[in-house]
């Protein structure tokens, strides 16, 4: 069955994000020639510009940020044809009218068969008036073809705001219709978790409390907010990082197998990692949270300015810059295993990784021979970025006549073994919308779950006593009080 | 606590054995400093030669086998110091009066503590006989201090001369003072078997017939019989490398885990596999065994001969260069799960390794996706040689859009980690010997179920029709039917 043909509308065409991912994402999957067609693909901005200026500046877009490069110009001046502008404000009925118009001349010249999927990539704060006017314009409507939209992250700054947006959305669209995308699912070590852990006999059996020790999820960036501030200011890693990000990550590795690889299985059974966490007691989030915000230090020899520092962020701002959490998943897989998540801007290093951390064999049956070694637990890292890939770490005999035991590690590199960068995340989550799998974006009840489970930590962070920040210095791994945090366990952050 | 100085005997001093293996592993471990002092050396032999000549002819052996090159002239003439030679027929009695005046008369000088370790490195032939004149001239008593055999293999030729030879030793020797020697047991990727396997938590709950599907142990050698043909045409396959070296292999992948790691609780375990093992009904070895014999063919772009036109080879021999064997071990951890052994003469490659294939995942999340895709079982594989390590095979996601599964190795080496050549076995085993750990040896009652166990095989094959050999060309894997009898289960060797 050939995938169907479609007319994607894109809110926030002079962004960022447009410029940067989307349509260097579009691009890629036309020139890899899996990209549907007929299609036609139109830019909704502010400005007035015509249909021609905004396939220059396309052009630039994708010469400057595409995968694929560079475009060689008849095969471009295929995908530009296809591209068109429309303005207006998203606050205006008027655009409603024009875009509506467009669409019926573009469908009917081009037969994209009625189909059309709409893109939420403005700010936040426009998200709620374009699902209603589109509502009230009928655009949604399902005719000839299929609706959907896709909308960006953040989806609500907590819980209220959240329900909010899930609320105005149900009114206009069905849930099957609604596409909330968080980019790093779209990953493909992401996605290898769940074949790592669902196409392999000798994994599965381990993966539960019988075996797994602990599991520590690290999304570590050495850049700081860069030209983000006014944006960071408002969110904090807590929202930028973890009630999505890494928060999927968790439900990845915690998740019981789906009854099939489809969205709704898949999803169901994320939820239910979600529901299964143990609620943080108001009066416990210092137990169970740490945060942090850099000030100036040192990154790869050269000096970096403090957070507070940075363009646009408050010279007294509380805002977390780095975030570490305790989460325990209350079921019969995991009981009694921590979580421990952590992120954080200007660490040492940009890494992101999701180890497991075995018990230790039940008994050292060499102990005899050298008493003064310690024979580490398997390990088990899925390495997300950089330099993709697995590694296990065991135990082996260091050669010579006693029987020393020395860490070994097993390695595989996506890069050596598939050669050739990752198709990017884009590529794969706009593909999969169009062709109706919501598998890897995430659905209303999960977020409105995440944003509740947070709810205590966001509000202690948000109303308590200011906290003493700066607390790490830029290029260190965050506050003391987080390592503290996990050694009080008896356990260690892994040195990345 | 420091080891004994002790006075090593070796019978067969003038043999290949003592030439290429034993006096450069003494050397190794002299050179490495971990050789007991003061210590003395006599090789015995028949031809009449000075202390001086064999020294001289040791040097010339160290100097072209040993693995720590070359001797530097006064470390070497320090080792030189304690060689000593004493010429005469293992047969004669007269030779045991002069071995033990020459003994009494070193052992005051050098102060060995009394300490004897005698070893058996002539033709097995003359094993008997030693035995009987060291007990009858009374060298093999302890008096100050403690006295050991080293008996190398063959240890018998069938289990009638095996049960004989441990019965003329048990005469003369305690079972703890007789050291079996299978220099297999002391290369370090056979030790570090039990390592891998209980020094690390994850692969013990692994390690049984809920997860493993059956176990492939090769051992291929791409060399013929050499100038070994005599020993060969007396030999064959089975009992030169099955009834020992594999069986051995067996036993470290198939056993309990020991109450420690010393001799008894370790040797108790192995012999216990070998008590396991489902009994080969004399009229079913045609069903388990397949046997093959080379006859001419290419290896490595070169013409060979057939076994049959070897030296020393019969040109109608019935001697068998190939064997495969399928076995059961009948107990709780391995029920139902086949053992496949295979060794060889002639194959294409030198190549000995373990190879533990698991089930394959009990459902197919993915089949959806692409149901010509087949996903391969999860694979171990221990490599013994060469190219020391171990690989883990799985299932991950090919990049792209599709869930597609290849599978991907993730890999250790010995070389790579540590470095360097790995010691020999030889030393190993030498210093267990001189330190009383027989761990690594094989105890009598071991090798007595081993011949039993394959007394069924040996007559069939004795006995039996006349063979159709030569049944494979050099340079492939042996016959045809070792491919039928393992397919004929639904399985496949693995292609080395």
């Amino acid at each position: 069955m050939p995938d169907d043909p479609f007319a994607l509308v894109i809110f926030g065409a002079s962004g960022d994000l447009t410029k940067r991912k989307l349509v260097p994402a579009l691009w890629g999957l036309f020139q890899g020639r899996v990209l549907p067609e007929p299609f036609v693909i139109i830019g909704v901005a502010r400005s007035e510009m015509s249909h021609e200026v905004f396939r220059e500046r396309m052009r630039e877009a994708v010469a400057e940020f595409a995968r694929v490069q560079p475009p060689a110009s008849h095969v471009w001046d295929r995908f530009a044809s296809s591209l068109y502008y429309c303005a207006g404000s998203p606050a205006d009925p008027l655009l409603y009218e024009r875009l509506g118009a467009l669409l019926k001349e573009l469908e009917k010249d081009t037969d994209t068969g009625g189909n059309r999927l709409f893109y939420c990539a403005t700010p936040p704060s426009l998200y709620p008036q374009i699902v209603t006017r589109l509502g009230t314009s009928g655009l949604h409507r399902e005719k000839a073809g299929w609706s959907r939209i896709i909308i960006e992250k953040p989806f609500g700054r907590d819980l209220a705001s959240a329900r909010e947006l899930n609320r105005i959305v149900s009114l206009v669209f069905r849930e099957d219709q609604v596409y909330r995308i968080d980019h790093y699912l779209g990953k493909e070590t992401v996605q290898n978790i769940l074949v790592f852990r669902f196409a392999n006999g000798i994994f599965e059996p381990l993966w539960n409390r019988n075996h797994v020790n602990h599991v520590q999820i690290t999304v570590a960036e050495s850049l700081g907010v860069e030209a983000r501030g006014a944006y960071y200011e408002e969110a904090g890693a807590l929202r930028d990082m973890i009630q999505n990000h890494i928060l999927q990550l968790l439900c990845l590795v915690a998740m019981e197998p789906p009854v099939t690889f489809d969205a709704s299985p898949v999803r169901d059974e994320k939820t239910k990692v979600l529901r299964a966490i143990r609620p943080i007691h108001p009066d416990q989030v210092d137990q169970v949270a740490v945060r942090g915000q850099y000030g100036p230090g040192f990154l790869d020899g050269q000096r970096v300015p403090g957070y507070r520092s940075e363009p646009a962020v408050s010279p007294d701002s509380r805002t977390e810059t780095f975030a570490a959490l305790r989460l325990h998943v209350d079921n019969f897989r995991w009981a009694g295993v921590p979580f421990y998540l952590r992120t954080g801007k200007r660490l040492p290093k940009r890494a992101s990784e999701i180890a497991i951390q075995f018990w230790g064999t039940p008994h050292l049956l060499f102990r005899r021979t050298n008493p003064s070694d310690r024979i580490e637990p398997n390990l088990l890292v899925l390495r997300i970025q950089p330099d993709e890939g697995m590694a296990l770490t065991f135990g082996a005999k260091l050669p010579g006549p006693e029987i020393n035991i020395r860490s070994v590690t097993m390695d595989f590199r996506y890069g050596a073994s598939f050669g050739g960068e990752p198709p990017e995340a884009y590529e794969r989550l706009l593909l999969d919308a169009l062709r109706g799998d919501a598998t890897l974006y995430a659905r209303g009840d999960w977020v409105d779950v995440a944003w509740e489970m947070l709810t205590p930590v966001l509000e202690a962070w948000g109303e308590g006593l200011a906290p003493k920040f700066p607390n790490y210095e830029a290029g260190t791994w965050g506050p003391p009080e987080a390592d503290a945090f996990v050694e009080r366990e008896g356990r260690q952050w892994r040195r990345l």
